[in-house]
């Protein structure tokens, strides 16, 4: 049976909750006849490497998808590419805070996504929900994961991986004024449509 | 028992649907205790006037509350004020274009609400929903209801009314890069914690 | 000689300068044969109003246009109302901080502007500088002075009057990452197409 | 003598100008006792290959700065990193219109700029401009041309090449409502603390 193994991280940066992780609990356990396993990451450099190799030696997946918060965006947005950089004016959850380093001095300047990026935003739109490429995963956690989750197909050649973000919850944006938002239920069917899209490109 | 109009227009501007009108379908008919009485208006500024006039008179209500679209506004917006200017570079649903003319030549040139946004925006993010006073319900057929609304008070002295715009649907922004939206479910759960504030205030 | 007040306000809320007084220091003495006199107002509820009677009663100008910074916005606006209402979150430079106020007890709910606000508009945007109509000048200061010059025209009937709102200069949004920015050469030139406009308008 | 070549875009996409080429013209010959070569590229995927790489081989250059336009940034965006990927539903000046294939199949992922980024954005600031370092430089022209700039360096591995983003001018956002530009002066001079910054830096 197909198995995809989906991440979401856990709150940063004085949040209280994550859309991330929340709308990783609320995906079914099957997709399109395939397996869904569920993972939370924290949003920490170090440490989501290191839970996200764990979980990829056990499951080893089909395909993984790192799903991660992009406040102030307003659709969600599979990514494109993630850059061998960390940067961030922010500590992560460990209180690491990074200026402008390699992620790997020995790793490619970057990795392109195995999944479907375009077909994914066909799916998601389809669905009626808004949704984007995205060509920048940004320089903190989110696009660290990303890079490091493309490392670890040296030893996973078969994995698929790639990355979605989605914007704020709504309660999230209540001290935010002009900052748009999706509701969970809304993120989680466009990351329904999503899956679903990439699993049947890959029939 | 005190009773409560609620009205939503209809779509315009080559839109198949406005939220507005969906919105106000799905309140309950019931709400702390009082009569929801729901219409539909035409987005038009003459047939929107008569259609209006002739509820108000049938159900005599304590309250009126217009719900319109607000495209590109990330948050439900009570309105403080309507002024007495029509001016549009789209034409309405009749096919009337108005540039810069006085909604009623006798009249104030504006007028303030009965309604009390603050509370309302404050118990519409209390219920985790965004939301902000707006102070421009701009000029077109939301500001001119809601100023011909308030001229209908001179026979109805005891009615209190207002306006909330509520933002695109998601299915709305799927060919609009970069437009916030708001699911209705969310926009409907905003209105009736809204409708509550107001309700209870007066009590 | 017909005669043009120009005000522009001084700084608030920690801001080192405000481009609306620092534009109307540039102003020419002169546009399209008429006098302009220029003046510093306080950002204060009650100062600027001071500041501004003493003025039109020395000076009686036959035109009256007060010139204000909104932040964020990327354009030049043009005001076209002003409404009865003082509310801030913030307090005003002398620590007077307002919610929900009239402005004036007695006072009309709003005063629109005696300028050509769409010949403004036009005429600015044809010297190459973006422009709008607003329908807003907010509830602090800035539509605080609008209102109140208006209702100095029961002491100068005469007197034409209105409200220019000009962008952050780029030196203030060195750290405001997103928001947009208007050079002080850029805003004093769209000013001056803005005054001519309304001064050949009225021959 | 160093030297710098300096490139910016013809006009594309139905404006009659670009402010990129516009910027570059208005540069010194000269700027922190190095000299400043200006060359027009066409907004084309192949022909802009072809003219850089002739001005490349011809002036052999220290330092390569390409300048593009990015229509709605509020700011200057020294560009970090440049992806293999040439991906937009416009066509360019050309007719050749490209939907995600790569820049160069046997190349690498991206390329990092050799320029120092946070020092150029810190200088632009400095110099009282808004500036932010980008991580996408998007999949048109400006992302192909900042990326085969970077395979010259095969050639010319002395040569530090990088890419800086300019904002509309405002004649170009006059009809783009609520659309940030900057003036061509403003630009100019961000541009220049730019060069001069990466100038020092290599000194």
């Amino acid at each position: 049976m197909t198995k995809v193994l989906v991440t979401g991280f856990n709150p940063f940066n004085h949040e209280k909750i994550n859309p991330a992780i929340e709308a990783v609990k609320l995906l079914p356990d099957e997709i399109a006849g395939c397996e869904i396993v569920k993972l939370q990451l924290p949003t920490s450099y170090l440490e989501s490497e290191k839970k996200l190799k764990t979980a990829v030696e056990k499951e080893d997946p089909d395909f993984l998808l790192n799903v991660g918060q992009a406040g102030g965006r307003a659709c969600l947005t599979p990514e494109l590419v993630a850059i061998n950089y960390d940067d961030c004016p922010i500590a992560d959850n460990s209180g690491d805070k990074r200026e402008g380093q390699a992620i790997d001095p020995e790793g490619p300047a970057a990795y392109f996504t195995q999944l479907p990026v375009k077909d994914m935003v066909k799916a998601i739109k389809e669905a009626g929900i808004p949704a984007e490429v995205s060509t920048t995963a940004g320089c903190f956690v989110c696009n660290h994961v990303m890079y490091y989750a493309q490392s670890l197909r040296k030893e996973h050649p078969g994995m698929q991986a790639g990355f979605v973000h989605i914007p704020f919850l709504p309660e999230q944006v209540v001290k935010r004024p002009n900052t748009p938002s999706m509701p969970l239920d809304t993120a989680v069917a466009g990351l329904k449509a999503a899956i679903r899209a990439f699993l049947l490109k890959a029939d």
